[in-house]
C-alpha cells in the first residue's frame, strides 16, 4: 500500500518501526530502539526483576534475546524481510538487576541471501557484557511494494 | 548445612532443586524441570503471547532461553556451581504460540573445569525446533558442603 | 553411468568412495577412511612434522581439517553432494608429532537440505583433542544418477 | 635474554617473528606474514594443488588454516603467549587452485585472559572467502622476560 522511501536510512526506519508494531516480544521486554540504519541498529532494555536468578544477575537467556533485537532490526533494515538462522554469544561479564543494557549491531558481510551480523552487548558506561554472531537468511518477502507507485 | 547426597542421581536433583529455588527467571517463564540426571536435563514451557510476534511465532531469544535452562541444569547437576560461557544456537523450524516446547540437554565431554552441551528443542511431536551448542564453566564453589558431615 | 546400490550402506560407501578419489587435500595429508556409515565417518590421520610447531604441538588447522573430512564424508553419504557451510571447533587438549588421530562424525540433525554434523577429534588412546559441530547444505547434485537404469 | 621493545608495534612485530620462526605449519604452507600490530594481522597464502579436490577447489581445512594463522598472529602480539581455544568459520564463496588468500585478523574484545577476534579470508580482488572468529587464552608464558633488564 505505501510506497517505500527511497533514502536507504529512511527505508532502515520505516522497515523498523513496521517491524517493531507486530514484535510483541520485544515490547513486552521494554526493548526500546534507540537506532537504526541500513545494517546497524542500537537497541537497549532494563534487566528486571523477572530477568534475573537469586543473586540479582541476568540470566544469559534475556542478554541472548536483547543481542537477537539489535540483530533482527539490522538485518531487516533493507526492505528485504529477514530471519536468524543462527546466533552464537560469548558472555563476559554478569548484568545486573535494574541495569540498561545496550546492544550494537554492525553487518560483517553479505553474500547472496546471506548474511553476517555482530553484536555487542554493554553496559551504559560501555563494560562489554557480551559478543553476539548473527547469520541471517532473506525469505523473499518485503515489508513494502518493491516497486514503487507511480503518480 | 545440608550434606549432599552420595549418588549421582539423588545428587543431581539436589542441585537443580537448589538451583530452581532461586531461578526466578526460568520460574516467570513458567519452565518445567521434566528430567534431571548427571550431566542431562530436560525441560519444557509453552510459547505465550508475550514471548511472540505479530504472527503468532515465538522470538528466537525464549527458544534459546529455554535451551539455556536445560543447559544450565544438565552443567550444575555435580554439586559443582558452572556458568555457561557461550552458547551457539541453529534456528530450524518455527515456533508457534500456545505451543509446548521441549529441550533436552546431553552431555557431550567435559575436560578439566569446562564442558560441552548439547540441547534439542522440540516441539511435543518430536519435531525439531532448534539444535543448541553449550560451553560451560565450573567456578569453584559448590551447591552443597564437598564434605559431608561425620556423625 | 554407474547404477548406484539401493542398500544405504552401500550407497553411502559409494559415494566416499567416490568422493575420495577427487579429494586430492585429504589423500595428500594422509587421511583414512576408517568407517562409512549413512550420515556417519570415521577417518584418521598422523601428525606429520609439516603439521606441527616448534614444539611438536599439531597446528589447530590441521585438527580442525581432519574434523572437516569426516564432516565431509558423513554428509556426502546419501548420493547427495553437499558442502560445508560452517565449521565450529572447540580445542581442549594438544596433539602431538607422530600421533595418529581419529576423527569421528555422526548426525545431529537433517532439515531440508540442510544438516548438522558433530564430530569428535580423538587420540588413539580416546583422549578427546577436540569438538567439531559442522553445518552442510546440499547443492541439488548427485554422484550417482538418482533414477537406477532398468535392465 | 633479550629485552622486548617497549613500543607496542615493535612488540608485536617481535613477538611475531619469534613465533614464525618455530611456526613450521605456517612455513610448510607458505604463508606470509604481511602485517602485524597490536591486535591485529594479515596474512597470505597461495592455494596450491595439495589443498584442492578433483574440482579445483581449495578444501576448507585450509581456508580455517589460513584464518587461524592470523587469528595466532593477531592474539600473540602483547607478549603473552596466547593459544586458541575456539574457531567457528563461515564459508561463502569457494577459493581456486593458484589463488592467494588473505586473512586479516582484528580484536573484537579482550577481557581477563580471554580474547575474540575476527578474521576475514578474501581474494586478491577483496571478494570475501569465509569469516572466521577465534576465542584466545593467554597461558601465562611471555615471548620475552617481562622485566627488561636495567643497564
Amino acid at each position: 500500500m505505501t510506497e517505500p522511501p527511497h533514502d536507504p536510512q529512511a527505508l532502515a526506519q520505516a522497515c523498523a518501526e513496521a517491524m517493531f508494531q507486530d514484535d510483541h516480544a520485544s515490547q513486552a521486554l521494554g526493548v526500546t530502539l534507540e537506532r537504526i540504519a541500513p545494517g546497524a541498529a542500537r537497541v537497549s532494555m532494563v534487566v528486571t526483576a523477572n530477568m534475573v536468578n537469586g543473586h540479582g544477575l541476568c540470566h544469559g537467556g534475556y542478554i541472548f534475546t536483547l543481542a537477537d533485537c539489535a540483530f533482527a532490526y539490522a538485518c531487516n533494515s533493507y526492505n528485504e524481510r529477514t530471519v536468524a538462522r543462527e546466533g552464537a554469544i560469548t558472555f563476559l561479564r554478569p548484568a545486573h538487576l535494574g541495569e540498561r543494557l545496550i546492544a550494537e549491531a554492525g553487518e560483517r558481510v553479505r553474500a547472496g541471501r546471506s548474511g553476517i551480523y555482530d553484536v555487542r552487548v554493554m553496559r551504559q558506561d560501555g563494560g562489554v557484557i557480551a559478543e553476539f554472531r548473527g547469520h541471517s537468511r532473506q525469505i523473499g518477502q518485503r515489508f513494502f511494494p518493491a516497486e514503487p507507485r507511480s503518480g
